[in-house]
C-alpha cells in the first residue's frame, strides 16, 4: 500500500425526497445561486419545480443557466463564468448528471481566475479558490457529485480533458434514487458501465499489498453487477436504484484509490473517441475496456484471475490461471452485452478511419496508463482489438 | 436502505513517516497546542521526540498533558479543559489510541461549554463549538481518529458512556502503520476485535436492501480476519499492519453505516463490564459478542447465515440455514481464541457476582440494541451465556 492523503469534503444527503433540502443547504453559502441544468428532462418530471421551490423558500435569488449538453463544451462554461461574475453568484447549484456537474465545477473554478479556465485542464495553473457547488444528482454514472474531477471538451481542436483538484469537490450532493426511476435503460446501462470503469481503472494496478481496497473494489463491483439488470427490468426498484446511486459516488470519490495508483488509459482512449464522435462515455468505455484488458492482462495474470474469481464468481483454474483471467474478461463482455452496451467499435457505430488521429492525440503529452504504459502504437493495437 | 447524511470531515494522512507532518497540519489551526498522550510507550520508541520536533519546527507552543489511562476518566478530561482555558490552547494534538483521542475529544468539547462536559454524554446538551483536534494514531482499534464518538468513564458511579457528534470528528488523523510494529500481540488482538465489533454492530440490522454496505462490511471484516494472525506472527509486517490500521478507521467512520441502523447492544453491555472491571474493551467484546449472537440470531437466521458464508467462507446448508448461522458464530469464537482473546467471562477473569448491577445500569435509559431490543432480563441471560 502506498502512502496517501484522503478527505472527502462533500456532504452526501441521500434518500427519498432529499431534493427538498437543496435550498437549506445552498443557503449556507450565500444569497445568489446559479441554477445550472441540461435539457428538459428535469422539467418533464417535476424535479425542476421542486428544486426551484426549495431554493426560493430558502430565500435565494436564482440565476438560471440551462442547456448543458452531453460531452459538455468549454465555450458554455466560459459563458457561465461571465454570468457568475456579472451576477455576483455565491453558489452554483447543478441539477443533472456528470456533464452538468462538470460544467458547474469548471465555472466555479474559473470565476476567481484571471486567465483562461482551460489552463487548469492543461496543467498551466493550479486551482486556489472557487465558488461553492451544490449538486442534485439525476444520473448516477460519472461520480462527479463528490469527485475531484471535471471533464470538458475544448471545441478548439476537439480536445476532451479532465482536470483534478481536491478543491473541486462539490460542497454537498443530494442523491435521491427515486429521481433515477425515469432514466431510460440505455442511460442506466451507460451509467453502470462508467462507474464500473472507475473502479476497474483503480483495481488494475502494480502497487502490491492492497487486500483491503481490493476487497472493497470487488464489493462495489459485485453490487453494480447484481443491481444493474434489476434497474433495467424494474426502473422503479428503489433498492436497486439506491445501491447503484451510492455505488456511483463511492466508485469515484477516491476512497477506493487509497494507497493505490490507478491506470486510467482506457479513460484517456475513450475521451479521444467521444471527443470526435460524441458517443456516450459509458458506451465508449464498454468497447475500450475489454480491448485494453486483452492487450495488457499478461502484465499481471494473477490480478486478472483474482478479478475473475472474486468479482465474477469464476472458479480458479489452478493449473492455468491465464484461462481464468481470460474468462473474467469474457464475463465482463457478456455482462456489457446483456445490459445493452456495445462491445465493439462497430457496434458503437464508430468508423475506423481516424485511429491514428485519436492515438496521436491520446499520447500528445506522453505515454498513458500506469498498469502498462501505452504509446501510440499500443493504442492503435487496442483500437484494432476493439474493432 | 434508509435515508442518510454522510460527511467524513477528517483528513486522513496515511503511511510511512507521516507523523512528521503533524506540525504542518496542526499549524493551520493556531499557535498553541495541547499535546496529550498516555503512558510512556510513545517516549520509549522515539515517537514523542518526532512529534515534538515536528510541532516545534512548525513554530507551535506546546503545552504537555500526559498520563491518560485506558478506560479514560472524566476527571482527567476536566483537568484538560481547565488547562486549555488557562493556556489559551488553539488545537489539541492527541498521540495515542482510543483512550487518548476520546479524552482529547472530550476536552475539545468542553472548552467552550459553560456547563459540565458530562452533559454531552447524558444528552443534556448538544455540541455547538469545539477546539480543533489532530491525531497521531498509535493503536488501531477504537476508530476514534475519524469517528463521531468519544467514550469516557465517570468515576462518580463508574458510568462509562459514549457521546456522538459530527462536530467531534478530529480535523486530521495521521496513521503510520510502522508506529504499530511495537504493539504487543495482546493489544493488537484487542484492537482487531474492537474494529470487527464496530463492523458487526453495523452489520446486524433489520433494515432491508443493503447489498452495497453489506458487501463493504464483509470486505473489511475479511481483511481484518486475514491480516490479524499475520500481525501477531510478524509484528513488523507493513502490509498487514497497514490494512489493519486503515480498516480500523473505516470500521468506525460511519461510511459502513450509510443507510443502516446499527445494533450497539454488545458495546453497551461491554461498557458496563469494563467500567467496573477495567478490562480491555476488545477483550470484553470478544466475550460478549458471541454470547449476544447466540441469544439473538433467531431474529434473522438468513443474516447470520450470510455472515457465515460471506465472511467466514462457510458453505450454506440450504436445507438447514440455522446450522450455517451457528457455524458462523462458532467460527468467530474460534478466531478469537486463535488470536488470544478470552471468549468467556471466566477466561477474562470477570467474576459473576455483579451481573444484576451491570444489567441494571445498562438499561437505565431504556432497552438497548436495535437488531433485538434487550431488557434487563435479556442482558442477564446474555451474561449467563457468556459465563
Amino acid at each position: 500500500m502506498n502512502n496517501f492523503t484522503f478527505k472527502n469534503a462533500t456532504k452526501i444527503i441521500f434518500g427519498k425526497d432529499t431534493e427538498n433540502q437543496v435550498g437549506a443547504e445552498a443557503d449556507r453559502y450565500g444569497n445568489r445561486a446559479l441554477l445550472i441544468y441540461g435539457g428538459g428532462s428535469i422539467k418533464k418530471y417535476g424535479l425542476y419545480d421542486r428544486v426551484l421551490k426549495s431554493l426560493r423558500d430558502a430565500g435565494l435569488d436564482i440565476i438560471e443557466f440551462g442547456g448543458v449538453q452531453p460531452n459538455p463544451r468549454l465555450s458554455l462554461a466560459k459563458k457561465g463564468i461571465d454570468l457568475c461574475r456579472k451576477e455576483n453568484v455565491d453558489i452554483i447549484v447543478a441539477v443533472g448528471g456528470g456533464s452538468v456537474i462538470d460544467t458547474a465545477k469548471t465555472i466555479a473554478a474559473g470565476v476567481y481566475y484571471e486567465g483562461d479556465v482551460w489552463d487548469f485542464f492543461v496543467g498551466k495553473a493550479e486551482l486556489k479558490k472557487k465558488i461553492p457547488v451544490g449538486v442534485v444528482l439525476t444520473i448516477p454514472a460519472a461520480g462527479s457529485e463528490s469527485s475531484i474531477s471535471a471533464v470538458i471538451t475544448n471545441e478548439d481542436g476537439w480536445y476532451k480533458k479532465g482536470f483534478d483538484s481536491e478543491l473541486s469537490r462539490p460542497e454537498f450532493a443530494i442523491l435521491n434514487p427515486e429521481i433515477t426511476f425515469t432514466l431510460p435503460p440505455y442511460q442506466s446501462a451507460c451509467g453502470a458501465t462508467d462507474m464500473m470503469a472507475h473502479i476497474m481503472e483503480r483495481y488494475f494496478t502494480n502497487v502490491k499489498d492492497l487486500e483491503l481496497t481490493d476487497r472493497m473494489c470487488e464489493a462495489v463491483l459485485k453490487t453494480i453487477i447484481n443491481n444493474t439488470p434489476a434497474v433495467l427490468k424494474e426502473p422503479d426498484n428503489y433498492a436497486a436504484r439506491a445501491d447503484i446511486m451510492w455505488a456511483g459516488s463511492i466508485a469515484h470519490n477516491n476512497f477506493l484509490s487509497t494507497g493505490r495508483v490507478g491506470d486510467w488509459a482506457s479513460h484517456r482512449i475513450e475521451h479521444e473517441i467521444s471527443a470526435i464522435y460524441d458517443i456516450a462515455h459509458g458506451a465508449g468505455l464498454a468497447v475500450i475496456i475489454p480491448a485494453w484488458m486483452k492487450y495488457v492482462y499478461k502484465n499481471d495474470i494473477n490480478r486478472f484471475a483474482q478479478f475473475a474469481v472474486r468479482v465474477w464468481g469464476e472458479e480458479q483454474d489452478f493449473y492455468n490461471p491465464e484461462k481464468t483471467a481470460l474468462a473474467g474478461i469474457e464475463r465482463l463482455t457478456e455482462f456489457s452485452r446483456k445490459i445493452g452496451m456495445p462491445v465493439t467499435l462497430k457496434e458503437a457505430n464508430i468508423p475506423y478511419g481516424r485511429f491514428e488521429e485519436m492515438a496521436g492525440k491520446c499520447v500528445r503529452y506522453g505515454p498513458v496508463g500506469n498498469f502498462v504504459k501505452l504509446r501510440e502504437e499500443d493504442i492503435l493495437k487496442i483500437l484494432e482489438i476493439a474493432k
